[in-house]
C-alpha cells in the first residue's frame, strides 16, 4: 500500500498529538502544510524549534511570561496585589482575562485534587502559594477552579488548609449561565443556582 | 488586556492556518504545545522547517515523493501502466490505495474545473496529462473527481478532450455507499445509482 512520505508521516504523528487530532485529522493538516509555501513553514517551524527557550513560565503566579521578561500581572503596578485568584490552569486565565472583572493577581495550581488520577496536594503547586500568603499582604483568596467534584475538593481543601490565617477564602459561584435557558439547565447546576440565591 | 506571550501567539496564528482549526481551537492547542517537551518540539520544527527540502512531487503523476527518491507508485514494477486514474488531489490517491481495488498509476489533477472560482483548464495539470497520453501506452483512462457538478464537468471535458485518442475513458460509478440506508440518500445520488443500475 502507498504511504505518504517518511517526514510527512512524522508531521502527521506530531500533529496527532494536538488536543482533539486524531490520526485523519492529522492527515489532513498534513496534506494541508505541504501547500503552505516554504518560507511560511521554515518560520513555523523556527518559532516552534525555540518556543520553550523563549516562554517560560512565572516563579510567582504560573503564567507564561516571556523568559528574561516581567509578568505581564504579577509586574503590572495597576494590579491589586491584595487579592489572589487560584485557577487550575493558564488558559481560565486568560478567561478571567477577557471578562476584565477581576483586577488582582493569579495563582496557577496545574491543575486539580484527583485521587483518582492519583493527583494529591504535593502534585499541585500550593506549596507556593502557602509561600506568596506567609508575606500577609494577602487578604482574599478566590478560588476559581471549575465547578465539579474535583475543583469543588481542591476549593475546600484550600479553605481549611488557610483557615487558620486572617484571610478571606472565597469561591466563584456556581449557576445558571447568562443568556442560557432553565429549560436546559442540569439539575447540579439548578441546586447551586438555588442554594446560592441572592437578595435583588 | 492579558496577552499571550508574542510567540505563543504568533505560534496560534500559524496554527490557525490548519484546516478546521480556528482562533479558539488554534489558542488551546498552543496552550498544550507548551507542555510538550523541548525536544519533541524541536524535532517538529526541524521537520516542518525542512519538510518542503524533502517532500515534493512526482514530476509524472503529481504524487507526494521523497526528493531523489523514487515515486512508490510510478516506479513499482508491480503495478500497471496501462491504466491512470485521474484525481483532484492527492488525499484521493490515498483514498483509493487504502480501497486496494486499484493497481494502475495515478494523475493528480490540481483541483477540479470551476468557472465560479476561476480555474480553467490551464490551471489544472492537463497539459501534463497529455504528454503522458502522448506516447500510447495507456489503455484506459479512470476519471475519480468528485462526483458533484464540477467533478462532473471536469470527467466530460477530459472525456471529450481525449475522444479522438484510441482511449477508453471511464468514470467512477456514483451511487449509494456500501452499508447506507437508502432512506437517507439524497434525490440526486438516488437518481445516479438508478440509471447507472446494473444486471445482477
Amino acid at each position: 500500500m502507498m504511504q505518504y512520505p517518511e517526514q510527512l508521516r512524522k508531521v502527521m504523528a506530531f500533529l496527532a498529538h494536538l488536543p482533539g487530532v486524531g490520526t485523519r485529522t492529522a492527515e489532513r493538516m498534513g496534506i494541508a502544510m505541504m501547500s503552505w509555501k516554504g518560507e511560511d513553514l521554515a518560520a513555523f517551524g523556527a518559532l516552534l524549534s525555540s518556543l520553550k527557550d523563549n516562554v517560560g513560565f512565572c516563579p510567582k503566579c504560573g503564567n507564561y511570561m516571556e523568559r528574561g521578561g516581567k509578568c505581564s500581572i504579577c509586574d503590572d503596578p495597576s494590579r491589586q496585589q491584595d487579592i489572589i485568584c487560584v485557577v487550575e490552569q493558564v488558559a481560565q486565565i486568560i478567561v478571567i482575562e477577557k471578562s476584565g472583572c477581576f483586577k488582582g493577581i493569579y495563582h496557577v495550581l496545574g491543575g486539580k485534587l484527583s485521587p483518582m488520577s492519583g493527583v494529591g496536594p504535593e502534585d499541585l503547586r500550593i506549596e507556593p502559594l502557602k509561600e506568596r500568603l506567609a508575606s500577609g499582604t494577602v487578604k482574599e483568596l478566590l478560588i476559581a477552579t471549575t465547578p465539579d467534584v474535583e475543583g469543588e475538593a481542591t476549593a475546600n481543601y484550600l479553605a481549611q488548609l488557610f483557615s487558620s490565617q486572617d484571610l478571606l477564602v472565597s469561591r466563584i459561584a456556581a449557576g445558571i449561565p447568562v443568556g442560557a435557558d432553565l429549560a436546559f439547565a442540569d439539575p447540579a447546576t439548578l441546586a447551586s443556582a438555588i442554594s446560592g440565591r441572592r437578595k435583588i
